[in-house]
């Protein structure tokens, strides 16, 4: 009675690729997508990219308690349907879930400097990343965790209204889904967080989707030497197109990657960004920063080990920050992310390297594995 | 010929503390303090605090190679002669040598973000805590250290002109020799790394003199909420007078200190401070913040240890910084901290806990060993 015209009464049947096991091959499945309760907003997948988030859960992360699951939180749909009380979302609008809610209302939303919604985890240490959501997606009688509260792996999904973008009705989804997760994750860790200055020199560690756009953020805050490191030679080509101007292999060293650096640039770098998921590599990002004013993020996820540096790294005047998601309040700023990719102001187009349909999902995932793809898109649902 | 009037050419011969070795008591001595060279000033030292920085390469820290040296780099004295091609000292002048030099030249000096003046220890990654300039100190025809390109523990010094700063000639040497170090550090830590925001609450480890600074420049930031934490539960008295509000005491938790500080502020601090100059407190100040915005400072000096935590923590939106000399650019900043002293802005006497003459400087020693003192004032000469 809340809302008018739409099937939210209706389980719709539909596919999804789930995750049974670490390590087990996706399986296309035939699912039951719930319709929306209070707040909630039902969504046909139209594309998603496939994120290393989605992997690490999959294939590195040991002992992850979230399967059986639907994977996938880097997608673009259109509303199918909406539950009780939401007001901002309409069947037929055009939206991008995101991984990182924004609820508008809790400390941390009002608060300028986080983007860390109450939401997100707990509230104190240890966030996980888990569901914020209960699930409303089941297959064969199991409930299927909804990855990070999104699951795009799937035709259909339900999704929370504070996890949720409506963007611009001419955005093409097959594109614009990649500024769902990893393009404002890296291009933001540069622009919000690290606050890259004009006539600056970078250091991007890592070269999948979110280091290249760590590296397109660098471009765009006026850095004017921007060198990539990576182990895989075959990405600095692609590099280059975002705006990197020096390219570094670990693999041609013998000494610590930071003394390469720090010889490289007369002290150090200004700016340092770890777009891996690696402690040793957050550490040598770390180091590679100039004494005095050198600022470092750790972008990429890992819960294996610690970080770790000498207390004389920080005391001689070092930053060492973080962030998800590049420090954007998400529901206010894809839209936005969205027309200035509309306006030709952010690269997003490059970021794809394959597009494949929903049934061959497992060669996205070798693709992404064997550090073949930046983002494959998968086509998940035709647009009617 | 270069500068008039004073008596460069001759060596004084005066009396000094001599640390001879490791964990050896100091034994005063007569040494010979050998006239100022090109942009040197050699100075008679009225009043001298004791540091922790000077117990620290005395007692703790094996394998220092500074000795024999003169310790002591927190005084106040008189200008006595200056070396060639010094303009801006003149013999009378009342003056604070500084740990932290400040060129006012190098690209450090010349970033309003960094104090970490080119002659500060190597440009790139590990800075030492060793003089700056040759030594014109000797005992029995032995080159003496001048630690931290000071050596406060004499009756005659010689220092750079670009570790000096002239001050107010109606200050108090007596008093005012505590801002060469320990005030500022911690004062400045607070003011000019954290940033601590006015309504914040603010978490101070360790009630040292550092510590107690660090507590008066979140008062005087504004914070509203001011808790310390120490072993020593005799130091809360004193805290209180520079405006801590909630004591911790770790001794009386069985649980890491960390959980406890985010437990009594929902979620943990705004601030922390870290003034003790150990590698587990370090992290426990970290991962007391608050996620989002929570910032932690390292000012604490130890060469012992890594500083480590997990990666989630600092994705989780913390910042990690660190600062020698409170981030003041030093000549230019401690003339203009005695005018605020002068002008009852700043507290200073509250730091003096004893005063004794230079004979007793083991018992200054022991007091600061034993926690037993905030700060001894050491004086070493009558002005006359």
């Amino acid at each position: 009675a809340e809302s008018a015209g739409c099937s939210k009464s209706q389980v719709i049947k539909c596919r999804a690729a789930v995750a049974w096991g670490h390590k087990q091959p996706l399986v296309v499945e035939e699912i039951e997508v719930f319709p929306p309760r209070d707040h909630e907003i039902r969504i046909k997948v139209v594309a998603t990219g496939m994120c290393h988030s989605d992997l690490y859960f999959l294939v590195d992360c040991e002992g992850w308690s979230g399967f059986p699951a639907v994977l996938g939180h880097e997608g673009a749909g259109i509303v199918e349907s909406v539950g009780p009380h939401v007001t901002k979302f309409r069947p037929g609008d055009k939206v991008i879930p995101v991984p990182i809610t924004q609820c508008g209302e809790c400390r941390f939303c009002l608060n300028p400097e986080s983007n860390l919604c109450r939401f997100l985890g707990c509230l104190t240490q240890y966030m996980q990343f888990v569901s914020h959501i209960t699930s409303r997606l089941k297959c064969k009688g199991q409930t299927l965790v909804q990855f990070a509260g999104i699951s795009t792996f799937s035709e259909y999904t339900v999704v929370s209204e504070v996890a949720l973008a409506k963007i611009n009705d001419s955005a093409p989804l097959e594109t614009v889904c990649l500024l769902g997760c990893g393009i404002p994750t890296g291009y933001g860790a540069a622009i919000n967080i690290a606050k890259v200055k004009p006539g600056s020199t970078c250091a991007v560690f890592g070269l999948g989707a979110v280091g290249l756009a760590a590296v397109m953020g660098c471009k765009a805050a006026g850095a004017t030497r921007i060198i990539v490191i990576d182990t895989n030679k075959d990405k600095f080509e692609k590099a280059k197109v975002f705006g990197a101007t020096d390219f570094v292999n670990p693999k041609d060293h013998a000494r610590p990657i930071q003394e390469v650096l720090v010889e490289m640039t007369n002290g150090g770098v200004d700016f340092s960004l770890e777009c891996v998921g690696n402690v040793d590599v957050m550490r040598s990002a770390f180091e590679s920063c100039v004494k005095g004013w050198g600022v470092s993020v750790v972008v990429g996820y890992t819960e294996s080990g610690e970080v770790s540096t000498l207390p004389m790294q920080l005391l001689a005047g070092r930053t060492w920050k973080g962030c998800f998601f590049g420090g954007y309040k998400s529901v206010e700023s894809v839209p936005k992310l969205v027309d200035e990719y509309m306006a030709k102001k952010l690269k997003v187009d490059e970021f794809v390297s394959h597009r494949l349909p929903l049934d061959r999902i497992n060669e996205a995932v070798d693709l992404l594995v064997q550090g073949k793809s930046i983002r494959t898109v998968l086509e998940i649902s035709q647009v009617q």
